[in-house]
């Protein structure tokens, strides 16, 4: 008899992360029974990811899917409400679509979330029960996660520390607001410092700039390192984590960004507890990981034989 | 058979307040066999209250007591770490000391908490899951209760709203940092900038000039309003709240300074979701209330006939 197991998808713009692994739930991480990258079916995503799946699967039997997207989801329904790199996908109800396809229980669930949930439960987090992961990015996201499970408030938007404001009179952000900590810290502004001082590229180079003592990066790193600090103590105050796990692609390779923020939370911490501020450590299978985790429980919540028409 | 009963005490730094209760658990709120409210005994505490203890209860049977302290409280062994308005306390074991005394279970917490364990269930949250309560006054408590328990963080500190900084070149705080809510709309610097406007008197001839369209007591409260808004809008980024209570001496009565910072709240928010913010209802006696609470589930987890010696 062909095993039972289970699949994440981490659907990212340009590629696709499977992971395959055994359906019996486990305390430990899911090991791979296979694991890899496919470029992400941009004209019909439905089949596509279908095919994916079925390729992956081969002779075992599937009975949970779960599937990470890059944008706004409403897990409820399995629809894809606005995907800023996949707008092929904007407005599917592809939980729905998936499952008639595959004939097994899918689920839709921010890829952010995922690899925030995984994180949490085996990466950095591992050992602690209240864990607040950070990805700093284009965007920045937070999730604040107790005993493995999401605490995403009445309206499912908690953790939003991007969007803490750290400077009221500063540049006005996205969502609005003046001074979020986004402006300051997100990728494009740290980019639009580092070019008005005088730099020249990406937030990677004025990482390495930094790096090579550069005085111009490193006033423009300090006062993104100042910002990131000021959030984490409204953070501190108001939430009181166990862990603070810092991932994202501006805190890889130097994360020198992280680094500094943590002494300046150290330095300016009153009554605060400062819990330990830490890199993530899963690295870019995170979001298929926690996808996995999250397929895991999916087929442990369907009971065995029920229609999914 | 005398009837099992449990004693909620709220002590206060001149009066403590009493409430009598079955000990039979209910989803309603408890009520109250007896309830009043007597003088803080100043020298001798443990017996004081144990006299107090005694007196209420007659000849039911007492199975639990909870005490509400103001100040801060090591809930694990029952001790009184720090009270200001009752020094005698400080340092005080009172939980095994009035177990010894009482021969019943007796556990002590913060008053601010027993009282938003209150309003969350029975008050201006009933009915909602994800509450968080802000009581203005001298300081500024928050507590974040989820399905009627107070979620604390991994040190028991979480819900600290006052000590969020709303304006980083502000005053500085008691707690050491710079531009806390407190510094802008704690008790004592509501009464500071109305006196430096030119204002007689306390935080409540303040806003009893407000309410008389005084230009120097609108500026005033509207700074204040503005600070609440912004530090709310900031609970609303990391916490995401199904109903905010707020209660406390400053929002009590004419309540403009919560009225005001309720429509910056709508005027200034963004991606957030506002949720209802209502004034407390319970009043006075929200801490005996949740002190009841609190005992009969101590008196549940304590098996009948346990020797507590």
């Amino acid at each position: 008899m062909s095993s039972a197991v289970v699949l994440g998808l981490d659907v990212g713009g340009s590629s696709v992360k499977y992971r395959l692994a055994s359906a019996a739930p486990s305390e430990r991480i899911p090991e791979a029974l296979a694991q890899g990258t496919v470029s992400t079916p941009k004209k019909d995503p439905v089949a596509g990811l279908a095919a994916i799946a079925r390729d992956v699967t081969g002779s075992h039997r599937l009975t949970a899917v779960v599937v990470g997207i890059p944008g706004l989801v409403d897990e409820a329904s399995g629809t894809v409400l606005r995907s800023a790199n996949l707008p092929a996908l904007d407005g599917l109800a592809l939980g729905p679509a998936l499952t008639a396809e595959l004939e097994a229980p899918v689920a839709v669930i921010n890829d952010g979330r995922a690899a925030a949930v995984a994180e949490a439960r085996w990466g950095a987090g591992a050992g602690e029960r209240d864990v607040f992961t950070l990805a700093l990015g284009t965007g920045i996201a937070g999730s604040h996660i107790v005993d493995g499970r999401v605490v995403d408030g009445a309206h499912g938007i908690a953790g939003e520390l991007g969007h803490v404001v750290v400077d009221p009179s500063g540049a006005v952000c996205a969502c609005g607001q003046r001074g979020c900590l986004e402006t300051v810290i997100g990728a494009p502004a740290l980019r639009r410092a580092w070019n008005q001082a005088g730099g020249d590229g990406s937030p990677k180079d004025l990482l390495a700039a930094y790096e090579a003592g550069d005085v111009r990066a490193v006033r423009v790193v300090d006062r993104g390192a100042g910002a990131l600090a000021d959030a984490i103590l409204t953070l501190l105050a108001l939430v009181d984590p166990g862990v603070i796990v810092i991932g994202g692609g501006l805190a890889s390779a130097p994360h020198r960004i992280v680094v500094r923020a943590r002494a300046l939370v150290d330095e300016r911490a009153t009554f605060h507890r400062v819990p330990p501020i830490v890199p993530a450590t899963l690295g870019k299978w995170a979001g298929a990981v926690g996808a996995v985790a999250e397929a895991r429980e999916l087929a442990a919540r369907v009971p065995v034989g029920i229609s999914l028409n």
